[in-house]
């Protein structure tokens, strides 16, 4: 997907959300694993996917199904992981899709993780770990349509380990990673990871990267504010694909599970139509 | 697997080698494919890895699956790892298994890649990359017996990117790694990644950290040298695996390859017997 079919969709959708597919079996309602205990042919992973799919459809740009639920549970979890992107792609073909994976590597091996990625299953966007520096990154970037999400500045506590750590030209380690990813593609490749938590380094990071998309996790269960997201890192071209999991997909229990979830998809588009008329999108 | 054990069995093997499991169907024997292509239930990733094991065991002490090369074939590569991990338990007890994934996430998300390592599939080790810092490594240490290899200092070019970088109190990133995160775990549950390119480097690394492992890929295709990583990081307790992937594995590629294999390995551990002896172990 082009930045600019990006940019279209939330537009027209008014929403730029992104709901997570955190999808665990330990937090799932008990309907869907009392239908996978009736039927072994009951794929729970998938099934729960598919109602969350089909009920936030409309109010949402992008998924982010993040790999480490899915590899939990081996082969199965990686047979899940493929159908939830196929059904997507089949039904919603103008959703973003996001394995969040936070891979890199050396060349060869990077190489063979966007080949995963970008033609075994075909998604739109792979997160990368920037640590191992340029020819662990640039192999993600030689398909035309996909997307690069470089980690900077992420909304754990663990962030303050490295990321902030100054060195001796007075800039950070997320600074020092922004500016130097510039040189390996530009805006309609490359995006970054901005933790909700991290409000005030917004300002800082546009001042860096102010046209690039940033994907922006900690809404809700981590306490990010969406209000505080959007004064400072939003632009002209929206700029941000707010990421929700736990707060929408978990937000009911019962049989109605996949109802609530739509209605707390809803809730937070309204909240992001709001901030694009605001700004004028 | 404990820390004494490796070592008791690094002083009996007269080896220290890891082989570098990174099978890629694209550089496998014709043979191995002409068998896939003629028996549909002949898995080639497996069955290449099992004949590499049954030739190459006698003269390592550790096997290293690199996930890149598995995922690339989606469900049937995870497949192929996990035959591939069982097949090594059930024949090779005493060889350390190294997940090389370099994962890495929120708390909760580590949490679900270390269930994976470590419960889903018996790995000893997995290695993770430390940019998102505490949280993001920690609920990988939770295992008795179980060990995480942080990424400190790589074998690749991108590690000058930011690994190298001098913060304001004159420590470099993977200084500042190493220091901080031997308050998270010690020797006994905690390895660290440095390449074998890096050569003057080791000593630097050893006054950090003079008693931990160190896992060495770079050897052989990647162009570090033995001599130079056992003269700067060998410690009284060997306290290096060192990786060759691609110089054993795809030492040949006819009919023989298996025995190729384990002439190229026999030769890597008479080197390394030799270091051992010149230090006394």
């Amino acid at each position: 997907m082009t930045r600019e079919q990006l940019f279209t969709n939330i537009q027209r959708k008014r929403s730029f959300l992104c709901v997570g597919l955190d999808t665990d079996l330990k937090k799932v309602p008990a309907c869907i694993m009392e239908k996978a205990q009736k039927d072994t042919a009951f794929a729970p992973i998938f099934e729960f996917n598919r109602a969350i799919i089909d009920a936030t459809a409309p109010y949402c740009v992008a998924y982010k199904p993040n790999l480490a639920f899915y590899e939990a549970f081996g082969v199965k979890g990686w047979v899940a992981f493929e159908r939830t992107v196929q059904y997507i792609r089949a039904h919603y073909p103008d959703q973003f899709i996001i394995a969040d994976a936070k891979r890199g590597d050396i060349g060869n091996t990077s190489a063979l993780y966007a080949r995963t990625f970008f033609e075994t299953v075909d998604v739109d966007a792979v997160t990368v770990a920037p640590y191992m520096g340029e020819d662990s990154v640039t192999p993600f970037l030689g398909y035309a349509g996909k997307w690069v999400i470089l980690l900077a500045l992420t909304s754990n506590k663990g962030s303050h380990d490295f990321q902030l750590t100054e060195d001796t030209a007075g800039e950070r380690l997320f600074e020092r990673v922004l500016r130097r990813s510039q040189t390996w593609a530009g805006a309609d490749s490359l995006m970054y990871v901005v933790g909700a938590t991290q409000g005030a380094a917004f300002a800082d990071i546009r001042r860096i990267v102010p046209d690039h998309f940033l994907l922006v996790p900690g809404i809700g269960a981590q306490g990010g504010s969406l209000e505080e997201v959007c004064r400072h890192g939003m632009n002209a071209q929206c700029g941000l694909i707010v990421n929700s999991s736990r707060a929408i997909i978990y937000a009911d229990a019962t049989e109605r599970f996949a109802d609530v979830a739509a209605e707390r998809a809803r809730e937070v588009q309204q909240q992001m139509a709001a901030q694009l008329d605001a700004k004028g999108i």
